[in-house]
Formats: C-alpha cells, structure tokens, sequence
C-alpha cells in the first residue's frame, strides 16, 4: 500500500530516550502568512518580510544586531507534527519517502526551524527581517550571527 | 565596575513570556573533547571528528543521509548558562559586552548550538561527522540538510 501524502512511519511520543529539556520562546514572529497553506517551503520562495517581537525582558540580548546583518532565526514550528519519522520531500508524493532528518519538513521529533534572514529594520525590542517563510504567531527560540 | 569575564546582564528565568515547549534529544554526540575549556569556539578552529548516536528509535528517520553531505546538527548546549545576556566576545574582556543573540555564545536563554559539519560515515543509527567543537555528552535535538 502506497502512503498516503505526508503520512510517514511513526514514533511514540516517549518511546525515545535523552532527558527532555524545556525551551522558553525568547520571542515571536508577526507576519502576513496566516497559516501553514500559504507559506512558502523557503524563504527564497517569494516569502515576505515580518516583524520579530522580542519580549522586553531580553531586548538587551539584542545589543550589536545591525542593520544589514545575516543571522539565523530559530523557531519553534507548532503546526509541525513531532511523531513522523518520514515524508515524501516538499510534500510530493512521487518522491520517495525520507528520513526527516534528510529533509527540511516542519514534521521531525523536534519541530526546529532555521532561517536565513536579513535584518531589515532595529527598535528597542523588535527587529524587521526577511524574508521568512515561518507563519504568524510562531515562537522564536534564538537568534544567531551568521560567521 | 568592569563585570567579570563571562559575567553579563541577566534575566531571571521565568520572567518572560512565552509557553514553554519540550525538547526531547534525539541523541548524543561521543566526542574526544571531554570539558569546555578543552572545546574550540567554532568547529573550523582544529575541532575534531565525533560520533553522532542517534535513538535506534528514531533511526529511520536518518534515511536519505549521504557521505559527504553537509548538515546542521543542532545541539543543546547543556552547560551553558541560561540568565545571561551580554557576553564579551569569545570570552575576551577587552572586546564591549555584547547582547547573545548578536554571538555564538553557548550562554544565552536557549541555549541551542548549530554546527555545520560534513557527514564522513553512516551506520544504522550512528554518523561520523566532524568536524565539531562541542563536549562528549552534548545532547543533539535535530539534524537538518544545509539547502
């Protein structure tokens, strides 16, 4: 039997070892994709430019992003699904089945996203960047300088 | 007063927003480097190779993983320290604090890792890759292709 688009071999829950870890979202993006449909699978794809909320409490760890900056965004991806293994790449089915670890589906154990991004614009706590793909209302998690 | 080396603002650790998420590693890199003074500050400056144990459970999640390939492991960085900041650039105090997220530092609310390196061998469960900077021990949450 074929399997069916984006349905892959699973994992329980709590089946896999490591001591969890918990993560506290440092922020959140604000943009004009309002669900997953619309988003682009990159952010080269035609993905618009957002806002990136950062809570007040931790706008000092903002100090020295510049305008014009590369950094990588990192984001919590609470649509993605965490007990799919594998995917048909780019949710076509006439790919064949991969590892998540292989791909750069939302669905994985950890729904982790990396985005290449430009910073755009700098306020207090709020920087402008793009473009990313990420929908309205996902955590960031960090911010890194691209070496 | 000038702060002391590594020492920065802080944060409490539940000041800010944001709903926690649970990360659940996925496995652990087995590396030569065994405590982080011994660890290079990027993977580029003389780190070793290392091997990445990933969950026998979650192993399938590996196919499609070449040799040679380069991917992002993402890491955390459990040693870091979460209430920081600002830093000094690569711990040299003659560099001005800087905020986190505008470095590698592994101290930062979330302290993730990525480590760009080239994969040199895949077993079952198990990949050589290298060359990376982080402890033996170093919990991996996610591995992602490089686009």
């Amino acid at each position: 039997m074929q399997p069916k688009k984006k349905a892959g071999r699973k994992v329980g829950r709590h089946e896999h070892r490591g001591k969890p870890v918990q993560l506290r979202p440092i922020g959140v993006v604000r943009s004009t994709i309002k669900n997953r449909r619309e988003a682009p699978k990159q952010g080269s794809e035609g993905a618009p430019d957002a806002w990136l909320e950062v809570s007040p409490l931790l706008a000092e760890g903002l100090d020295g992003l510049v305008v014009g900056e590369n950094i990588v965004v990192v984001t919590w991806l609470h649509q993605g699904r965490r007990d799919v293994l594998k995917v048909h790449p780019r949710s076509d089915p006439r790919r064949p089945l991969t590892g998540v670890f292989a791909t750069r589906s939302p669905d994985r154990p950890n729904p982790l996203g990396l985005h290449p991004v430009t910073v755009r614009e700098v306020t207090k706590n709020r920087l402008r960047i793009g473009p990313i793909e990420v929908i309205d209302g996902t955590p960031v998690v960090d911010i890194k300088p691209v070496l």
